[in-house]
């Protein structure tokens, strides 16, 4: 699992702060997590190859979050991209890009299908046979949710040397690695637990921007191994949390710590601090393991 | 007349190359002239202060001309804004706004007024006391309108020396640089010619982009001091133009010696070409006067 943070400041871009937009590699998926204004830019700086893109998370409809969608819908249609592109968003984005497609007479060559989010419980919205995604309804100024990209429990490891002695044709090493118990070459039942080894724990990863301070989240993220969390302003600013709907660090690891995740990323900072070190700072006197996010920057998770 | 190209390709933005987007300073107005994605970070980039820019043009509604708009129109929001802001553009331009405005609940705090274009035929649609707006109806894909920007006859200027010599009230002096001869304090009558000088000769700026080669805008920039004109393709690449619409390098500069303008700029490059010396060399067979623009570059006209 491989984290890229493509922007994470919050309101307007700069010549140095890109707005949010992040891709998370998992299972062989190459998930875009929205989509601020100059992401297509944000991803050939970052090498990351359009073709693997196929489905585009948004989380809200703040220009912060969206605005570089139409223009790399339109450069996916300029690159004759053919694969199928699905789009998790609002309702109300569809509306938006379509009137977009219309009104420059160009619509895509792709298939282009929009998965519209209404709901306000958190809800399957996507699934495969390695991982799922659930919707992670936040508290914002606006209808919107985070994500949580969850790998399925991974297929148990065979002790390759214990598999040979115990003499098991290969045509059941897939079963092995599904926990089943299997009967060998002399018709001998095997323990699957003799000849296997605990799989890799699944890894999981939750972003959650926008959003005021709430618990409410815990449950859906609870032991998820990597939390992104926004941390718009500092404990000095908190008071501009409630109108804004936006947390601190120190509320965002407080989040982390309850929720039990191994690891917070902090991001979606407002451009007035000059630099971010004071958010690891605060956040770590509630919670130790903070990294920072930062534009251009990658985590192997 | 000062002219800072912020961007001047074609199609998708990239980390090099920027869609088109200008800015046009002329008798104290701020003219931004396109807006594709990205506008406001090169805007920064070149140190140009939002709040001077009161009137956007807008040609056409494909995503390199007016994709920025939107984030643009969103940053006036937050940096608190309360000048007005006219934007000038085709049919649907509004809807395609205030649709986004609308879903993202934060309406702007200036008034935001659209004057949304339909006509097939050059109008004028901004004038004040020095300079005269017009569109030029251009043939491509979509409705698409150039610009003319045009300075009005400029006053006459003072001969100090003789006006004083002649001694006329300094009340006159008014009266004079608009060409009206006038009574001295000796209840003489003075003509005016003798204490005047010809005024600069009025300057003027059109921009033509996208567009196929077409005759029939040369009537509109006659004679105009600088005329930017799209080249998107070389020579080589003409076969492209007829399903594209757009010109080559040569087209170009055919319309600026028809037209007898001074300058011609060339723009809107394809990124297919490493390098734009060709495109002013091809240009030069027809017309010597060409220059190209070039993201971050400014001319003092």
């Amino acid at each position: 699992m491989k984290l890229t943070i493509l922007g994470c400041h919050s309101a307007t871009p700069r010549t140095n702060t890109n707005p949010t937009s992040q891709v998370l590699e998992i299972k062989n998926h190459m998930f875009l997590i929205d989509c601020g204004e100059g992401t297509q830019v944000e991803l050939r700086r970052n090498r990351i190859k359009f073709s693997r893109i196929k489905h585009i998370f948004i989380s809200h409809l703040h220009g912060d979050h969206y605005f570089g969608l139409i223009g790399l819908v339109s450069t996916f249609r300029l690159l004759t991209r053919e694969t199928p592109l699905h789009i998790y968003g609002p309702k109300g984005l569809k509306e938006i890009i379509t009137l977009q497609l219309k009104l420059s007479d160009s619509w895509t060559n792709y298939p282009l299908i929009f998965h519209e989010l209404t709901s306000k419980k958190s809800e399957l919205i996507f699934e495969d046979e390695k991982i799922e995604v659930v919707t992670i309804p936040l508290k914002h100024r606006v209808y919107t949710n985070g994500f949580l990209f969850k790998e399925k429990e991974n297929e148990r490891k065979l002790n390759i040397g214990a598999v040979l002695k115990a003499n098991i044709n290969v045509a059941y090493y897939r079963k092995l690695k599904q926990g089943a118990d299997v009967v060998n070459e002399d018709g001998v039942l095997i323990d699957n637990k003799t000849v296997t080894k605990d799989p890799l724990p699944p890894k999981s990863y939750a972003f959650c921007s926008d959003t005021v301070y709430d618990e409410s989240i815990i449950p859906i993220i609870e032991n998820t191994t990597v939390l992104y969390h926004e941390s718009t302003f500092l404990d000095k600013n908190e008071n501009l949390c409630e109108r804004t709907m936006h947390s601190t660090a120190r509320q965002a690891a407080v989040i982390a710590r309850k929720a039990k995740v191994d690891t917070l990323i902090l991001g979606h900072f407002s451009t007035r601090y000059n630099g971010y070190e004071g958010f690891k700072e605060e956040a770590q006197e509630e919670f130790s393991n903070v990294l920072l996010a930062e534009d251009g920057k990658f985590y192997e998770l």
